[in-house]
């Protein structure tokens, strides 16, 4: 059952984005959009048991498919994992007329579309994302990647795919974490771009941690409108597109102290959103209550709001310095003006980074 | 000494093409495109040591510079070398602001290519090709790539450079057996689009032998020119683009089959072309006589127009069976409608390529 339709408005890169209940197994949509005789379905351990059979049904006969079930996990998402899926795929022989479709989150829909766009110069790619972070982050914007030990999404490309399928019946399936994890993302949306939509989501908390249906689909089809609309307007990151970025040099920082995998990228997004919202407080740009208000909605939705008990200022800097959101050795920050108003600041010095991180809470 | 400038137009992808002499030594073209304060400079072993440090020399002072130097050979242009790459530029943190220079041959272009466009998604990126095929190859047209142990060029990007500097000084050291190499490409476009170029080619051979400054930045410029029109055309290679692949499905069989490095690429595309030309003749399109004096012209340029000895059509046609040029199971090749103009096929069966390849020559 369809929902929502909404088109990312990206030229002759522009694709439609479907968000309804089981769209996994519309056979319709899928033909439409994997039109050769050859597919690659790629997916992870976790999610193939559940999912991909009935995917690959609806797919309908195909004169080479190709399943790959790959570990799950962010420690996967890197070069060699990226080689073995080259190495299934030109062993099946797979030519330029193929579709890769992700079935999974978004290391799946990462790792997938980074594959697509380099085999063989490119080739059609469908998303299908399952978790609740993938459908309302990855799914929109076409940046592909796989971690460097030394740093988070170092190396990918943007590819547009040709269609996603975001079908919210997926996310009945999803741990309790993941969906906080994903909710986290859904608050950044309302921070840097849309007070009203944040407001509302402090209202509806409890309509979305019960997974209601209309709740659900309402979130997911507000916050990629709200990312096609950032991403239509700045397609390579040159500019407004650092919005979306919100808490994410922080998280990353947390993300590679830790090991790519202890934290889920949502909950580190979480933490470095109360970050640069308490930042911002520093500033003078958003008053204190509303960075209380903000760690309770993140509380509320099970996420954590303290850094790691383990990591000090050094730890955090020293991670950050990695960042690709360095540019000619300036750390470029996204902070907020105002609930709904997101800002970019070059000129965040250590000290004030450092009184930050020494004042930040601790996670427990 | 500045000789010819090509523009190739593919809109804001766009970029100049300079050809003549000291050029990678030209302070003031390095510095209108190598813009920020950080270079990776890739190269090999055997190009380095005679031109990397003139290189950084012109390049000045700059705040992060880093020389790769690969091992030299179409056998190190894999997804390992790509890793290799990755981990010094990500170690030496360099940002979206870095641009990648090629000092090599076609593979430290392909390679350093894919590099830049998969480095944080997509980096400013230099061309400087010493030898004379990734002058008049690899130097147009974006095509990026490493190999897969199961076929040539699987996996890579179109990614367009900024600029290339073509140094034809560079040429006076390069081996005779690559000089040849890069003269068969030079063939090719004269036998796909342009007959008086070919007859140039026929008539001038002993002026390109002897390495005349002249007749080499003559034959650069008309090569590049029509490579770049044929790009402009079809960029994605969707079209008209496929029939710079003459001689190439042949050639990558060949390659394969003998282990990457045991033929140049340039001399497996030359005895690639010998069998298309030698079906075109089969199928009433060209003359014998015209196929004679095809073989001519490459044996005069040192270059084989036999296949290899231990080759028999089986082996041909399973290689060929990897390459990227099938489509839904029908293998496209090029051939000629006549000197000057190719064509594209689909309709060669099992049958014809086993005739044409158990009665070709064999390489002495």
């Amino acid at each position: 059952m369809l929902m929502h339709t909404l088109h990312v408005d990206l030229g002759e890169r522009g694709y439609p984005l479907y968000i309804g209940k089981d769209l996994l197994a519309d056979e319709q949509l899928l033909s439409q959009h994997v039109t050769g005789s050859q597919v690659v379905v790629v997916s992870n351990e976790t999610v193939a048991p559940l999912y991909v059979d009935r995917v690959i049904t609806a797919l309908g006969d195909r004169q080479l498919l190709t399943k790959i079930v790959l570990p799950d996990g962010e420690q996967y998402k890197t070069m060699d994992t990226l080689s073995t899926i080259f190495d299934q795929v030109v062993a099946d022989r797979h030519n330029r007329s193929t579709t890769f479709v992700a079935v999974g989150g978004g290391v799946i829909g990462d790792i997938t579309g980074f594959a697509a766009a380099c085999y063989q110069r490119g080739v059609n790619f469908l998303q299908i994302p399952t978790t609740l972070l993938a459908q309302v982050d990855s799914s929109v914007g076409g940046k592909t990647a796989v971690n460097h030990p030394l740093g988070k999404n170092m190396i990918g490309t943007f590819y547009q795919p040709r269609a996603v399928l975001i079908d919210i019946d997926t996310l009945q399936s999803l741990p309790p974490r993941e969906l906080s994890a994903g909710l986290a993302e859904v608050v950044k949306y309302g921070l840097i771009r849309d007070e009203p939509f944040y407001r509302w989501l402090q209202e509806h908390m409890p309509r979305l941690l019960a997974r209601e249906d209309a709740a659900l689909a309402e979130v997911i089809e507000r916050s990629c409108a709200i990312k096609a609309e950032v991403v239509a307007a700045d397609e390579r990151e040159s500019g407004v597109r650092a919005i979306l970025n919100l808490g994410h040099t922080f998280g990353h920082a947390i993300e590679a102290g830790q090991g790519y995998g202890a934290w889920l990228h949502g909950e580190a997004v979480a933490t470095g959103m109360v970050l640069a919202v308490e930042l911002s407080v520093r500033r003078g740009w958003i008053v204190a209550s509303e960075a209380e208000d903000c760690r309770e909605l993140l509380r509320g939705m099970r996420l954590p709001v303290g850094i790691p008990g383990d990591m000090d200022a050094q730890g955090f800097l020293s991670h950050m310095a990695y960042d690709k959101k360095i540019v000619d050795g300036r750390m470029r920050l996204v902070l907020l003006r105002a609930i709904g108003e997101a800002c970019i600041v070059d000129d965040a010095d250590k000290k004030e980074l450092h009184a930050l991180l020494d004042g930040a809470a601790k996670h427990e």
